[in-house]
């Protein structure tokens, strides 16, 4: 019997050709009238309201459905229930142990595979903009822009500076490679320091943490959120960083103490953040990180590039073709660690 | 007889040290009570107001100097009568060519050396910077924040993209590096085509700039100011550039048609601009350039990083062991070609 798959968020339609024409034994269920329209590109979580009709339309396809492509947002909580012969859902998006944990999905004996690595390069870029805007001054620049005031001042060079960077996953090599291209001195935290890391000048274990920290001018966080990261970043941790240090968080809000963070940057102990992700998100509007002059706030966005869906649709069809094959599927979550 | 240099822009005093260290058969007159103090690091335009015998102290030096590190600009007009002995000028500027015309120093046969290379890596690190803010849509995310509106959007990757490197001196081979480092395709322009340049994937003439125009998602400007580029980047040229392109200029603001790049980047022709150099300087308080919201400006300072003096030094050092030595210096002033 044909597997079925139902694309559950939205991909452009020359990417759902370019799957059939990949994958033709797979039955490739696409609706986009039932699913949320992009609000922008590579969108993967708009929402959607169905009428009593098309909600009994998109409920026979999940009764139908072997594989998702990326979560049904408009079904958390009843998707066992709705999807029966579901087996296995490729996610968009790199970071989902949380996620599935929460929905008690880990549970249920589906496999899970991540979009790990596609977004990577989006977000090593994210943290070089950041890094370089720091080092050059830029709040300065645009300051004296805002009141038309002509003044030179002296900036610095990322060139020799020290970035730590924790968690040496795919975004956290890429990272590496990337800062090591700008010759900088590049340190980090990984769980196996058995073997060398490219790039990487030196290699701690995750407990060694606060070895890395007064070494840093850049700190970027790019480690999974699981039980052993939630909170990493306390406050001590922050007191830590030299206070001409700069904070880069492309990994979850959760992972650092928000207060304990905004208290420094207010207070000059540590003199600048880039966050891609906040905690809670959306940031309220009363949060006084949206005040700080010294913090860059980037929307959980920095991952979001234009080239994210071709990328995530070459993913989808190697991941395909495994499965028919039996052979092991591309960034498998593991249900325990939660990456 | 011992040969007098004369420092004429101020030099942090360990860097004097290795000065004295390195060459002791010169003689380093260094009176940092008599030329401006620095208004932030490496600031070798720092304005000074002399007493009378403060003045004549000065004069008195500059009448016995052979050498000196910097141009005095206190001095411009008649440094060539108070200076009869003066051989050679150390600057700490690698776009000297105008100056040194306007003054009329070319016709004196005074040796100029340049800061060529020194101010290359700080340079294109700020082009980078820039790249990366317009490929990341960074004027997005800062209008999203001084709203505290957390809005989802998307943006791209430099990887793949197209930069065009008017002039591959120093600083243009520079840029190159770091450009091709990011993935990104290089072209550029460069007089002498007969030999390939690394890191760029097509040489052009400057006489096909017409070509290389609409390729481009990034033109850098690196080129000398020179009658052959004065006003080189004219509104035809504008014209010829993507409505998505983004021009940084590094080089200096008369290379460009300044009124026709800032009409087009009002009417959405030209997607931005990072602008280190403008005409004139400072740029007055009306311009409209200073109320574009798709320009930065960084106030002729993208090469003044903290790093300068320390290189400044080590390049001085080399010029005067090569002159005592008779041997040629680096980075000399072609007073025709003006670079």
């Amino acid at each position: 019997m044909t597997l079925k798959a139902l694309v559950a968020s939205y991909l452009e339609p020359k990417y759902i050709a370019r799957i059939r024409r990949a994958v033709p034994e797979i039955e490739l269920i696409y609706r986009p009238d039932l699913i949320g329209a992009p609000r922008f590109q590579s969108d993967h979580t708009a929402p959607h309201e169905r009428t009593p009709a098309q909600e009994a339309e998109w409920r026979d396809l999940l009764a139908r459905a072997d594989i998702l492509f990326d979560f049904d947002h408009t079904h958390r909580e009843d998707l066992p229930q709705l999807a029966p012969r579901l087996k296995w859902i490729q996610a968009t998006s790199a970071g989902i142990g949380q996620f599935v944990k929460g929905y008690g999905y880990d549970r249920l004996g589906w496999i899970f595979t991540t979009s790990s690595g596609v977004h990577a390069r989006p977000l090593a870029e994210f943290c070089l903009m950041a890094m370089l805007m720091f080092v050059k001054n830029y709040a300065l620049m645009d300051q004296q822009k805002r009141s038309a005031t002509w003044r030179r001042f002296h900036n610095s060079e990322l060139r020799g500076k020290t970035v730590g960077i924790i968690g040496l996953g795919k975004i956290g090599r890429e990272l590496a490679q990337v800062c090591k291209g700008f010759g900088m001195r590049v340190i980090g935290t990984r769980r196996d320091t058995s073997q060398t890391v490219e790039a990487v000048d030196k290699l701690y274990a995750p407990d060694q943490l606060a070895e890395v920290l007064p070494q840093v001018d850049f700190l970027a966080l790019c480690t999974p959120h699981t039980p052993e990261t939630d909170g990493l970043l306390d406050a001590h941790c922050i007191g830590l960083l030299r206070p001409t240090a700069v904070l880069i968080n492309i990994a979850r809000g959760a992972i650092v103490d928000q207060r304990a963070m905004t208290a420094a940057l207010q207070a000059g102990k540590l003199a600048g953040a880039a966050l891609d992700v906040t905690d809670p998100e959306p940031l309220p509007a009363d949060d006084p990180l949206w005040r700080l002059p010294n913090v860059i706030i980037s929307h959980h966005s920095a991952s979001t590039a234009d080239t994210e869906n071709d990328k995530l649709t070459d993913l989808f069809i190697r991941n395909l073709r495994n499965y028919l094959a039996g052979a092991p599927l591309e960034n498998q979550l593991d249900v325990e660690k939660l990456y």
